[in-house]
């Protein structure tokens, strides 16, 4: 039986036509596009070709402001800590509760190392940030608010063109993790006071280990990774030319594929949702439901664990997931729903579903076909059956079978 | 004409085994290895896979001791940053004065911003680190002492077992950049006191934009790039399955062809360095004759500008390098010559020739062939001739279509 592949949020599959653009740079065009040669002028060619690409896709001013880095952690970790260098006077973050563990594990190793102060700017119980929290943790003590655009396990949407009007009041830089939007929704940077931007291009059927850092004209910038001048530099290292490409044909067919998202994608992600909730009693969509990225549900099944959930439908083929797959292992609910107030017996049975262009009708039916077998069967396992003691077990061995921390004596400072 | 690629020291072409290998990560196996279902089990399997490969290629002991990075620049800072942050208490560097970029402007950023002092430890005229000074430097104010393997520019190959040892008894970390090394020559780590070592995928047929950091068991550490708990929690963001199964299948190649490297390639090197020599006057080898890489010849050209020779072996459709791709653009002469005590006027002739094993006596052959008569005519070229102004104009052209530094207000600590 045909897989079905519904964790578009935690990657997606590398386009066919991404792949095609990627090949010549392996074996044709591999020199070093700092290199002062035919094969360094070839592949340096094509890393500029791709930034014209990336900034139509995000409706940069200019291409410059550009950077290429190795994907959407980087990216975040770039925007932070830059700011910090370059405003040292600034000892203040602004984020909130729900952003990305890109984001959030670096400011808590800043507030603990560094001593700087982390505004974690609640959510209501859709995933709406609380304006007037944000408004008043602004202040010039801000050296940089980082929001994400859109939540990656509720799909919920931020108003950052809004949010990064009010940073500007106070001087400070506005970033936004922008990883789950770009390639999703449309965006035109240049009309907004968003100072920098995070994108990947894995989550948007890119590859995997490329991605992007905008920073406006004129925002000052210290680079996260130091050495040769690659990058204007800003980005040390020789260029990943493939991976380069490969983002660059993504950026192009994403917004080929654009209206898709909105409309087709949707279409089939509001089509599971309603069924889904037609026939599985207890059960409730997660998330802003008036703004949210066409292509994802979150949806929390009552009193059941999600992790068994996982497990039965990966059993029929079905891939997706509960919270983010930065976090998976970890048996502890998302914080994002625990951010959002939603009681943990329900954010324990939280699914979250994430569509692509890739996926049809066919996947829905799929889904609805065998979800409510799942979740009645995971209802009557009653603790003391044989039955579930065994599922049981073999779920608790899938935890196990990730790679453990191999790491001794940390210092204090792990990630 | 076929074209003649001897810069495999600033990259290589990618194995065409190594991209089959990667093909399937892209379209087929294309889940995140975090994540908990089928798709993400098999990427995560490759991963795995590719960390016994590698451990194999540097002989370390365990293959927990391996992370994937984007690459050797990556790694690098990853090493130095880290050994700073788990011993805050030792606030001194050691290094040499021919370290690549990635070590040196990280070091001169450390120690403006941050008042770390750095010992930058010179080497004689053959490019061997003076002894003397680097035991004196080595006290216990040092975190971490970071030596290259070899250097990128001449070859020549460091003592770093021994160096290791040394940095051991004042309790200092020691990393060694093997960027240049890995592949080339047969490494144990598990037999030495290296405590950290930087390689690069496209260094040795593999992918650009991979790369490894080891670190033995029981190094304290703290990751550069936080967010997920991927890599065993030192090196987050997802993980590049392709790009990590293409450094796996580079290692095992390189294991394959290293005595094809050592002899072959080694006699490639040394003819058209003998030959070289004698046809052309004033010329002479740079770097340690006795302790090379075996694939690496750089010749310094008297009194001719090493950016001429460049452009009119390109135009001859022959690839190489006058110093590292990192600094090119730049018409300084290289520092690591400048270390030797070589003087300018040689120095600003000095062309690097980097062989791999896609290299063949026809590749020789045609730089003995043109070479005698570019050497002439840049000689016969006088500031007076229009020949020469024409063609000095076209050097000029080329060294400014390297894309410009695009950045506005660095805050001092542009890298």
């Amino acid at each position: 039986m045909r897989p079905v592949y519904l964790d578009n949020n935690a990657t997606t599959r590398v386009d066919p036509e991404v792949v095609q653009a990627m090949l010549p740079f392996f074996t044709d065009h591999y020199g070093n596009p700092s290199s002062n040669h035919d094969f360094g002028a070839s592949a340096g060619a094509a890393v500029r070709k791709t930034r014209l690409q990336v900034q139509t896709l995000i409706g940069a001013e200019f291409d410059d402001e550009i950077t290429f880095t190795s994907g959407g952690t980087e990216s975040d970790n770039t925007a932070i800590l830059s700011a910090l260098e370059v405003m040292p006077e600034r000892t203040e973050i602004v984020t909130s509760a729900v952003e990305h563990s890109a984001v959030l594990t670096l400011c808590a190793h800043l507030e603990k190392a560094r001593g700087i102060k982390v505004h974690r700017i609640p959510v209501d119980r859709h995933g709406r940030i609380d304006l007037d929290t944000y408004k008043a943790a602004l202040t010039p003590r801000v050296a940089i608010v980082s929001i994400m655009s859109a939540n990656n396990e509720t799909g919920t949407i931020f108003p950052v063109p809004e949010l990064a009007e009010l940073a500007k009041e106070v001087g400070a830089l506005f970033h936004t993790d922008a990883v789950q939007a770009v390639g999703k929704l449309a965006i035109d940077l240049k009309s907004t006071a968003i100072d920098m931007l995070s994108l990947s291009g894995h989550k948007l059927h890119g590859p995997k280990g490329v991605g992007a850092l905008y920073a406006k004209r004129g925002v000052r910038f210290c680079p996260l990774i130091k050495g040769g001048r690659q990058e204007g530099n800003r980005r040390a290292g020789t260029e990943n030319t493939p991976g380069i490409v490969g983002l660059g044909m993504a950026a192009e067919l994403a917004l080929k594929f654009m209206d898709d998202a909105n409309t087709r994608v949707k279409a089939l992600r509001d089509r599971l949702e309603k069924e889904l909730l037609q026939r599985i009693p207890h059960a409730f969509v997660a998330g802003d439901l008036l703004k949210r990225l066409p292509n994802t549900a979150n949806i929390a099944f009552g009193h059941i664990e999600g992790e068994g959930i996982l497990h039965f439908l990966n059993r029929e083929g079905i891939a997706c997931s509960s919270g983010s797959a930065c976090a998976s292992g970890s048996l502890e609910p998302s914080h994002v729903l625990v951010a959002m107030n939603i009681p943990n017996s329900a954010a324990h049975g939280a699914i979250r579903f994430s569509f692509s262009r890739n996926n049809g009708e066919e996947d829905v039916d799929r889904v609805l076909e065998v979800m409510p077998g799942i979740v009645k069967k995971l209802h009557d396992l009653s603790p003391s059956s044989p039955a579930r003691r065994k599922d049981f077990n073999q779920l608790q061995l899938r935890a196990t079978t990730q790679p453990p921390s191999t790491v001794s004596g940390q210092g204090g400072c792990n990630a």
